[in-house]
């Protein structure tokens, strides 16, 4: 993959001089045009050995474009925060929004490939790394994003010479590191090492281009010219175009009869006033105790609550967060996206919610929008809630590799007892407020969101991120059943950990 | 994954027999409207716990469609043939062509999915085969196929009663092998497995339909309605649908300057009449020894011949062949492709000629085809070849997991040898039929070439699938540099093999 990367290319100093003003005017212009229209946002991922110009690239596509439309982000050895965080979790925060320009000096590549050149993971931990790379990027150039990956590559020899070079010219020592040299000594290693992480993530929707680094003036009209052609094209899409045609998809499953995961509950189960003040207050001590166990500090809580329009959520989580310090637990109610949100991929608002070891998130309503109300309302294309459910499976795969217990909980309720609710709340003054016209039209699609739940049931609910269906009609069963659930889980996760 | 597949989901005999009918006609008529406008083919997988209803489904599918336009593969142990190929290419050669319906009773998911249950593999290594299947069938999906995935599922309980039924019945008994008792056995460690692999391979192009297996009118309702409305959905494509509109893709790559790998190379190297012989005898000698070497018979090779029209494929492939034992070679021609060729996907020609272990494929042409005459030509759109390369990494990267040494050479000639060459041919007789208007129009294209092979090499010339490019002006340097260089390539594998 490297030898047109080790031809010795070369431009000439007045062939340059006269292309560069025009790229520069160019590139702005283009630039500009994103700024304008948001049509996408543009990831520029900047790798490749040491020494080859990575640096100098960054610097010069900040002097020719327009700094305040690019968001540099130079990424090293991950904060102690990052590190409490799934390792995609700082890359996701640096995402650039819509209409703007991201550049990662170090990106999802580093780690993956440097822990294998130096022996600390062995090549299937590498193909799997990568394989999480693919999907990742996938996602992102389905919701819209152009991804440009530069390699920045140098000869050995080349490379020997460079640093040479720097470290005997006294104002350029500096720049050479002992880490510079000790990547030199497994350059052998590293290029193979390298070569397989790119064959591997090099895709039709984000490929490789490998620049040969030696010479500034080819590698800086390589990279600017690319970016010119990847705005240039972008920018010719038709707005709002679907990246995936849904008519190249399958159809959404068919459901034959009435019998779903829902309907089939028994939602006449209680629990009478004595035994839910008894159990609530066994539960609610046992889930205090649980969190403050020593395991506890290496990991972390994700609980989604989703469920029908006044089945009781908000009591339910109440019913927890008041056994928890609040320290330690955030509840985070999904509404409508922001206008920041909405210029980022759709996961980006839940991804910003991740907590810290030892700590509990709770969501209220969740990245399920997309599944549920988003599918049944139709404010999401079929293709796009369609490939949401894979992406779903992929994002929790990452939180319960990064040891967080994901529990999800779907309340539920019958047509007859929303109705109930409703108009109860509607008489009482302090609880009008919850009842809108959305509230009155999502019980229209009572029989979708049935279909919708099923479906995300079927696809989501896994054996590492399994779904807790919970009969609401009687708020007291429902949330002692939450709550004893998520100790259980708690409880059966530390309990692995003792082992 | 599999709650609302244990619900106990039933049909009435009258709702079942007033539906059938009318759901027969429609299967009908779109396999009808299929057939007639070759629109795509569907790939149909049946899979899951045994005694869920898998045979019957097919069975019943083959009853209610026409068998005609259906193809049933039912894939069992691979034969000692099959064994000796990359393990997806059993289910190449049963793909069903554009128009058809191919029915797979057994799939690539039952090798990874039992040897995991069976604990013969690790949980990393059905991960790996996940993500392959992935891409598979997302090339697939690309390339205009529907497929429709089916998991028969039964609870535990459900799956007991069921085989002690069987059983019971001497109309039935035989149907009841002991490994279906055998995977009974292993059930709580199938299901999870199972789940494992469904969770991972559930993807917007081709997700699992998950159905409950144990009454029969409700599964083969729930079968024939999604098989129905995925051929009613895929027949309302307009024709030559681009599954990735190339607008949401990156463009290709860009070239600042006219260093390319092709015209780098030092195209004065010759080799005296003596030499050649000399050198010609002695690795013939070599290449017919190295592969009657008892450790070749574990391994095959394709190599792979392009180049320059009148670079001289055909004489550096007679070289090798007048070497070899003609049951072991087979020299393979690509030349516009067969209208059945054409009703598959593009790899499929190519697959059908994998060589079984022991024996040597020469391809005169290969599938870098779609990246070299199909891009230069505008015979492929954009984005199909450049979704191409990384399509090609994942297929070398099959027959090099499965032992097949890759040797991938591009002759490659000057712009006026190439000339002097066409003229030759015109004026000496026999060569005459050589000559092609498409020759001529070839060279005209000269530096679209250039362009197109720097990318090929930069995308695909891997560590473990390198290619060689071959300074052909001198056509005895040539034919010693391909012969040298297969001879060490194998005579380098074979050795590790004895390591």
């Amino acid at each position: 993959m490297f030898e047109s990367a080790e031809l010795g290319h070369r431009i000439a100093k007045d062939e340059y001089e006269a292309e560069v003003p025009g790229l520069r005017e160019a590139l702005l212009d283009a630039q500009l045009d994103l700024w304008e229209s948001k049509k996408f946002s543009l990831v520029i991922l900047i790798a490749g050995v040491d020494g080859a110009g990575k640096g100098e690239t960054v610097n010069l596509l900040n002097a020719w474009m327009d700094p305040r439309h690019i968001e540099t982000n130079a990424m090293g050895a991950p904060t102690q925060e990052e590190m409490e965080r799934p390792d995609l979790w700082r890359f996701w925060r640096a995402l650039p929004p819509r209409g703007k320009t991201g550049i990662f000096f170090g990106s999802w590549y580093t780690d993956p490939i440097v822990r294998r050149a130096y022996g600390q993971s062995g090549d299937a931990d590498m193909d799997r790394a990568a394989q999480e790379i693919v999907r990742f990027e996938e996602m992102l150039a389905d919701e819209g994003a152009i991804l440009l990956k530069f390699w920045f590559h140098l000869s050995k020899d080349f490379q020997r010479k460079r640093l040479r070079k720097l470290e005997s010219d006294p104002k350029t020592r500096w720049r050479v590191t002992k880490t510079d040299w000790k990547h030199f000594k497994i350059y052998d290693t590293f290029v193979p090492v390298s070569e397989r992480m790119l064959r591997q993530t090099s895709t039709g929707h984000a490929p490789w281009t490998i620049v040969e680094g030696g010479e500034p003036r080819y590698r800086s009209l390589t990279v600017g010219k690319t970016i010119l052609a990847a705005l240039q094209h972008g920018l010719q899409r038709p707005p709002n175009v679907t990246v995936v045609d849904p008519a190249t998809q399958p159809p959404p499953p068919v459901h034959v009869d009435k019998l779903q995961v829902l309907n089939s509950l028994d939602l006449s189960q209680t629990l009478d006033r004595k035994t839910y003040r008894t159990e609530l207050e066994k539960y609610q001590a046992k889930l205090n105790l649980l969190i403050r166990q020593p395991e506890f500090k290496q990991r972390s809580v994700v609980a989604v609550f989703e469920g029908f329009d006044a089945a009781g959520k908000g009591g339910a989580i109440r019913r927890l967060t008041s056994a928890l310090d609040a320290r330690q637990y955030r509840v985070i109610p999904i509404a409508s996206p922001s206008d920041e949100e909405r210029a980022q991929p759709y996961q980006w608002r839940f991804w910003r919610h991740i907590p810290r070891r030892g700590n509990v998130a709770i969501f209220d309503r969740s990245w399920y929008g997309r599944v549920l109300v988003e599918r049944v309302e139709r404010l999401a294309r079929e293709g796009d809630w369609m490939r949401a459910y894979g992406e779903i499976n992929d994002f929790e795969e990452q939180l319960v590799r990064h040891r967080i217990i994901v529990a999800k909980f779907w309340l539920t309720i019958s047509k007859d007892e929303q109705l109930r609710r409703f108009e109860e709340r509607e008489q009482r003054g302090y609880k009008h407020y919850k009842i809108t016209p959305e509230d009155w039209r999502n019980r229209e699609r009572w029989d979708d969101y049935q279909s919708a739940v099923t479906d995300m049931v079927d696809y989501t609910s896994t054996e590492i991120a399994p779904w807790t269906l919970v009969e609401s009609n009687d708020k007291q069963y429902a949330r002692i059943k939450v709550i004893k659930t998520l100790c259980d889980r708690i409880e059966d996760e530390l309990s692995k950990m003792r082992k």
